[in-house]
């Protein structure tokens, strides 16, 4: 089946780097999309993982060997070529590769995944396949592209990347969402937040973040839900609420505007509406918790002031908005222990969630921390939560105490917001949900 | 003991920035490293996470109760600071602060970790503190230096990011090192590498990497080993051995490069001797696995041929060189079943690894992936492990097989080699040893 090149040398060509290389003899690797025949010519469609190119074989143009070949191959076969690429612009990407030689790499066997409709969960079963679909790999390429530049904003902005641990050694705040596991002697927890840990090392690095997995046991099974998802966490020293929501601000408009401008293809393939991300531009709408309140009230939907937002009221909320909107000043008793209090409302906090548009909720949490070892000592007694495992925390507060605050942004959630996907399940490689471990 | 700032405004300046802003007058905010006076005169030493500024004061310069204030400032003390900057060739960073304000944050109790000599455990129960350290931050700057450098290359070779997950299904290779938990009605495991999820996006992206931590339950105490660490693994589809090798040495003359023009202060700091590093350029010499075993036993230790390297070993062999080593076609034996055969020496693999100099040891490990949908069936058999299990990563070699090889590259071992330390435990924020999950 397979044979060997000939000897002649041409540089293997990615296909995104093709349109620079018209006119040259190229080499070109890649797997079968689609083929056709007219009896003389052969059409052949490849991907390569860095786009899909049309290849053309006359009759004469391949050996007879290498011709009947493409009569056996089928989706998903793999085959190195080589021809002269030529302008062409009917064809995808701009360009067509007119075959000299084509080598058959390897014949797949009847591809499971078609063009016609398949349940999610025969998707998610065969996910190590399914990955090859356009509008999986448009969906994955925007999300290297929002960590990029999340990574960059961040670099920018003079914050050092400090990784928190994912092993804990505290279940502090209860045991039901959280990943356990024996660790030697001990028992360790899956982490569900750096944040603790990027407030230490704020108080070495003045401004500093994270990003890693982070773990929720939560049995949720919903759109917005995943077991193991990745989150980016600055934390920003010397740093006030006002501070953080700027950042925040910042980093979501410059991560939008990469991704138009460096993910277009990708947001056509998923056929985006782009005009709502070209939206995105500061200043983002401010709401108060209270306001929020009567503005869900007045979407029709029961709500009492004092409970913390759902899913049903984050859309509806976020639906009000052509961009990104910051709800502020959260009920105290709704948010962590380590929140700082509201100076002009005790019952409040100085928090803000940012809630992404067309009812995409909540993709930010964020807030000023607590900076007093007093009020920090006693909300972890009001919390019930054992003085003990916070001692090396409340030494942030006995050496060197200052205003600070930082924030948490799901990657899996902004993403589902920018591609428009959905259900989140899309937006990371490999899924880990409810009833999903594998492949 | 606080006092509001005068309302006049000057641009809150870090230290790194400062040089730009000679002859302004600025806002620092900062903690006090060092405080001496003469009288009449105040020197406070401040560190802000991007750099150390010296700031002077008269007793005319500040109100009485500023002046007061200065002799109140313990070590770690925090403070606001406004004053002119000037050059000032003897101190740090070139510039000093002749201060006209200044409000105290906070005053810090006696804060813990002195320049005397402390016990590493100690240090190690005081990480959210020591980070604070001169040393440990270089260290660190260091490390998101070669975290962000492994990152561009990898992007700039067409490598698109896919996250691996943590959670796994199968403990196919034992689960003596693997850490186990619930997971809902099934058994989880944390990954020790993202690889076979790697060859599948490779498949689709043909060029990949992930990122990310993984996890080891090695009741090993040694200077190498973390339980917790990070790892980047590209895969590349279409690639041999011989490729991969090539972008392994890419990778690290260019990370190497990066860390020598744009961490020269920390690595200052550290005292790392950067002649050993500016050696670090290609080529890199190969040595094939039986050169190496005649090289260990000409270094004088015992060592049976079909072996894996150990660590004394990987130290004799790469105090041999001056720049990194890779030692090809280990035997099958010792590597894992994914492993492609080596065609020339059916007991051999097409396996590499990359072994830091200067004593360092392995820092990447990879090879060439088993392509034959046959030989991988049988391999999995003779390693006892399976099929079932395995069914979607053979659906790689059903489906478009295709030769691809990649690596695992560690970061704390990298780091440990590319900053000089003596244990990898200083080369992440918190580290997770055998005994050691806290902080």
């Amino acid at each position: 089946m397979t044979s060997q090149m000939p000897a002649a040398q041409s540089p293997w060509v990615r296909v995104a780097d093709a349109p620079s290389r018209i006119g040259q003899i190229i080499e070109v690797r890649g797997w079968l999309t689609h083929r056709r025949s007219s009896g003389k010519v052969q059409f052949l469609m490849l991907r390569d993982g860095s786009g899909v190119i049309q290849c053309v074989a006359g009759i004469n143009d391949l050996t007879p060997a290498e011709w009947e070949n493409c009569a056996l191959l089928t989706q998903e076969s793999a085959v190195v070529v080589r021809g002269a690429l030529r302008a062409d612009a009917r064809s995808p990407g701009g360009v067509e590769l007119g075959l000299s030689a084509l080598r058959v790499v390897s014949v797949a066997e009847a591809y499971p995944i078609s063009p016609k409709e398949h349940g999610v969960d025969f998707l998610m079963d065969h996910r190590h396949l399914w990955l090859r679909s356009a509008r999986q790999q448009s969906i994955l390429r925007i999300r290297a592209e929002v960590i990029a530049a999340f990574r960059d904003f961040m670099d920018g902005e003079g914050f050092v990347l400090v990784d928190a641990p994912v092993f804990t050694p505290n279940a502090c705040e209860g045991t039901t969402t959280l990943f356990e596991t024996s660790y030697f002697d001990e028992k360790a927890y899956l982490t569900q937040s750096g944040q603790l840990y990027e407030e230490a090392a704020a108080m070495a690095f003045g401004r500093v973040y994270c990003f890693g997995p982070a773990f929720r046991a939560e049995k949720s099974k919903t759109r917005r839900h995943l077991i193991e998802f990745w989150m980016m966490e600055p934390e920003w020293a010397f740093a006030t609420l006002e501070d953080v929501i700027g950042l925040e601000e910042r980093l979501l408009v410059t991560t939008v505007a990469r991704v138009l401008d460096r993910r277009a293809a990708d947001l056509s393939v998923l056929e985006r509406n782009v005009s709502k991300l070209e939206n995105v531009k500061a200043p983002f709408p401010r709401i108060h918790y209270t306001e929020a309140v009567e503005r869900i009230r007045a979407a029709g939907l029961p709500f009492e002031w004092g409970n913390d937002l759902g899913s049903p009221d984050e859309t509806a909320l976020s639906s009000q908005f052509d961009r990104p909107v910051f709800v502020t000043n959260y009920p105290a008793a709704v948010k962590a222990f380590y929140m700082e209090s509201d100076p002009s409302d005790a019952r409040l906090s100085l928090s803000c969630d940012c809630l992404a548009p067309e009812g995409y909720g909540e993709i930010i949490g964020g807030g000023q921390r607590m900076e007093s070892l007093e009020r920090l000592t006693r909300r972890i007694e009001e919390h019930g939560l054992p003085q003990q495992a916070f001692e090396w925390y409340k030494d942030l507060r006995r050496f060197g105490s200052v205003p600070h605050a930082g924030f948490g942004i799901g990657v899996e959630r902004t993403l589902a917001w920018i591609a428009g996907l959905d259900h989140v399940r899309e937006s990371i490689p490999f899924p880990r949900m409810l009833n999903r471990l594998h492949p």
